[in-house]
């Protein structure tokens, strides 16, 4: 099974990329707390598609209708469901090719886990699609941790091999991550911005994609969130962000890099300021045996570069069983690292907001 | 909540490093499987402390007692509970230290976790050393694995700025998984052998320590097991790994490297080779949309340098509120990666029985 | 929490009364299962309000979309979301007596576990209209046990004090229990139907309701479904039965009853029957040790008079903290146990199917 | 799977009659509690075998080594897991019939279910032994609700056909339930002591069993503890109080009683006790809509005969597929209803903890 995650919070998504509707049902929830529906949406219009020439011309309003889990604007603490009707899809475009088993993509998996099955119009229940609940629940629980004090942000750390400044680790504020959200393409340098962007344009003439990494910071969260082994900050936060389609690494402070420090460079040392007790640097990434420390949790998520590219490509055909040439048709993200940003923020908001609650 | 895991096998650990016993519970076991016990401490002794000098000098047996679970040698099909006693243990080496909180360690995340009543002595249920109960586990799931045709195996991939050769991930053989468990270094290209154990021995003289990588693949798992999103192989077994201590980042197939390539580099082609349907190359780590594509699943998992050193370390001493000199006694790992390839192993063999159990 | 349920087999329910509407999501259906809309609609019906004098004049067409998890008529094996819209509401009623906390409702424990935030509209998320897409899955459950041989089916019992006959527990067959859902008032005992008719009527026009029993059989499982201790065959279907609102009681096989007999009366004594093995007396329900014996599977269940009563009540009013004469208005059912019946068929089919699922 | 029970507490237990030991792992508890180790014993010898003639001459002293979770006498909140050895085991007595299936047993199921692998001696891990892990959980939960005011108690409600006076169910003193913990045979009316000894002791000498209810009440909880539909207070004791080995009937309040009334008679009308809200009545067992009312929470259960019995009875030799005589031999309870008090008051426990700590 997969449609199900969390100890404390709840949530079950569902939909299929061309079906009638995809949504997610989010158990769990305060009673009480008073909504802003503009910045969900904001989130929601943060992720779709069609907002501009570095992703897919697919336009989708991702309005989500809320069906049940809030009366007179506030949450009832009864399950909250929403669900976004799917509008523009093109099924045709995938009628031709459906036993042409796109690389880089689910549907030779997917098509051997559910016997042949499975939707395959536009992935299906694997399309990058039904992250639109996902940021709209997570959208929910930034609210809430806001309201806590807690802010999750981030921007995007590299798109091929352009590298953007990486946060100041023991040194984050809430408003940089806040205004990270207002840009079109989140980054700490902004100088890169044209340099990115002709990059991905690049790709898409070519008929190509490129991949990038996104880098998300908690700010604010309090020493002894999380758990000791199975449900450590960093089990909980992967488990999610490898929910996400097309993540493939994740790593927490310095990362894969403190393999090559020593033990006495590695460690981050503690020290009173004031009352406070902080590590003078972050190597850790704001987690000491799965439980936070105080400090920003700081990680960093590889995005790969979008399976769906124009280029003709060698593949295979299931019903015929023979080797294929295959041109994907249809409208793509030349770079998916981009849209992945507001959902990493709002996986990381669902995890930390998880462990949150079940801090005694 | 964090002494449970699973899905369909649900494994429930516990224990404390100068408790009386750490153990784990292992429910949902197939009825009927001889256990080949030899075997079973075969990895626990590969896990185990004290077995050379490039370890801990705690001399720990670590022979497991079945409680439950087993009836003339075989399954019962009833939850198999196992313990193991804890020997030579020094707790008076924590006694005089037990406010002054150990940098890189999680005395001061657990401290504030648990109100102050963890037990301090080792680092309590935080220590290294209940990955020994898992590894027990892992290697009962193992044999089952086998039994069924799949294999699980890791060598080490880095020692500090060290690398050993990475897998062929398109053709690892079973064989040359299991050779690896043989070996008191796991590498494969044994010439460095000398090398890494003059680092480490060289970081252990400094009264330090160094880090380094694992890398761990699955060999013989047909395609279709895994899920989309939440229960994705990716989310499954980041959970466990990062259920491990001092692991600090995890990346599938190429990993990071897979975000500085095109799309058309990056997407695993698939061919026929005769009528099993291959990729060409696996950047992927085989998994595709969460779920097993039949070509060996390959990651990379980041272990940081021991966070006990002897050199003397800044730090607070959280009773007295004051900032303070440490210099951690006792005997501790100068690099843990090379004890931690079994239990990457083992925690990667838990997941993959979940997974498979787990499909229809 | 509350919304989720299931091992093997996940549902997510949501919904208040007076939303926009209620649904489920059900996640680990098999794929490739051919779906029967029109049982589906069915079984709605059985349930649905409105549908003669007995029961509530509320009129719900309760037609479920199936937004996600089928394609081309058959199930996907991704999740399957359907959701009911709300119609015939009368938000009014309730708006003028929110305050006055209604004699056996969960108005005042809602109010307090949800601190007053739950929508108290017709009961809001605590509705027995909530049962509606309990029913759309326990249909859908249905239809796939069907096809493994296994029929659920239920009669009522008793009608206050009006007793049907009883199951023959060791020989029910699965024609009984499918012919059981063409009648109006599944009755063992057709000759009782005059009589239990005139006695809610008689309750309805003394604006006053009456309880009943339900008996549910489950009939062609085989030898060895369900788990010792916690989800044993009972634990599993009194976790779903006892979800249905109005539930107060369940006894398996000879249940209460048992107590007063000797162990050599109460014990089911096996023979074979040819190959078969079988029990003389199925005092036990089909049910040793948390486990099916083959036997049929039955059980009885307590379902208290409405709630929802015209006569005046005595109550509170927690907005001025005092003592409230009360006369509830809306359309109610005077006897909900007639509509009980398919609910508890559904929800037990939802467990028989988790628990088969679970088999190894 | 069977052995993990719980959503904010979890308890994962293990062991066979005649294993090495039988013990519980206990997730979740808070930390620094300070453990009452005479009253945990207590609980402990209230439901140990052999403590007078009612019961098996088995005799086990089921003392508790506790192997983790507890320091300096506190608990540490990592998990707490204690095992007790088998000590008084006669293997032997049930080598010569192990493929006779002793009716009432679980032995023909659990075969069925292992696939023959289970451990049959002395009903393997199906025997009512693993109750005492479990007592031991419920004692520490029990301790820890009556640090927050909450009481939990029980009284055997009838044997055979002689019964007890019930809870007088609006004004149940805590004092009262914790004295019932003092008697031999807990009854409400003492003078019925004789005529039950005399019931069970006269079917002992018969080489016969008998059955009975045990009424259970949790006082002094507050309303708003548990949840509508999936994990009300209804579902979640009951899951657990039909995980003890020979229960097969439960009614919360007037239970099945309540069918026989008007809604105007069930209904238990609100008042103000002063700023305290009350029910003059209490038939719906202080639950409503699933959740707490605030009034004691009253749940009847029924406890069959012992299934092992002297007496010959008719069965099956599953090894020659032939039917045989049974002749059981071993030293068994003539009565568990009085035994499995204190289990029932311990599984209530662990629910009634889980659910509080559930709510926000």
């Amino acid at each position: 099974m997969s449609a199900v995650w969390g100890n404390n919070l709840k949530v079950s998504i569902f939909g299929e990329s061309h079906g009638n509707a995809i949504g997610i049902n989010i158990d769990g929830l305060p009673a009480g707390f008073e909504l802003d529906m503009d910045k969900i949406l904001e989130e929601m219009a943060r992720r779709a598609p069609g907002r501009n020439q570095l992703s897919t011309a697919r336009k989708e309003a991702d309005l989500p209708e809320i069906l049940s889990g809030v009366f007179q604007g506030k949450t009832t603490g009864a399950p909250l469901c929403a669900i976004i009707r799917n509008g523009d899809t093109r099924s045709k475009d995938y009628e031709k090719t459906k036993d042409f088993m796109r690389p880089g993509h689910s549907d030779f998996a997917g098509n051997a886990r559910y016997l042949g099955f499975n939707d395959y119009r536009g992935g299906g229940h694997f399309s990058g699609r039904i992250t639109a609940p996902l940021v709209f629940a997570g959208a929910i629980c930034k609210q809430i941790l806001e309201d806590r004090g807690i802010v999750v942000g981030a921007h995007i750390a590299s798109v091929k091999d352009i590298k953007d400044k990486a946060f100041d680790s023991i040194n984050i504020s809430k408003e940089e991550l806040k205004e990270l959200r207002e840009k079109e393409l989140p980054l700490l340098d902004s100088k890169l911005e044209d340099k990115i962007k002709h990059t991905i344009m690049q790709a898409k003439y070519d008929g190509n994609s490129v991949g990038g990494t996104v880098e998300c910071a908690v700010v604010g969260i309090k020493p002894g969130v999380g758990n000791p082994f199975f449900d450590s900050v960093e089990s909980t936060l992967s488990h999610l962000i490898f929910s996400v389609p097309a993540v493939k690494g994740i790593e927490f402070g310095r990362g894969f890099d403190i393999t090559t420090l020593y033990g006495s460079e590695a460690n981050d040392e503690f020290y009173y300021d004031g009352d406070v007790a902080k590590t003078k640097t972050n190597n850790n990434g704001g987690i000491n045996g799965g439980i936070s420390n105080g400090m920003p949790i700081v990680f960093k998520v590889a995005v790969k570069p979008t399976s769906s590219i124009l280029k003709e490509q060698n593949t295979i055909d299931i019903k015929n069983k023979t080797n294929v040439k295959l041109q994907i048709q249809g409208r793509h993200d030349p770079c998916i690292a981009q849209r992945a940003v507001p959902v990493i923020e709002a996986v990381t908001a669902i995890g930390i907001f998880d462990l949150l609650k079940g801090r005694e």
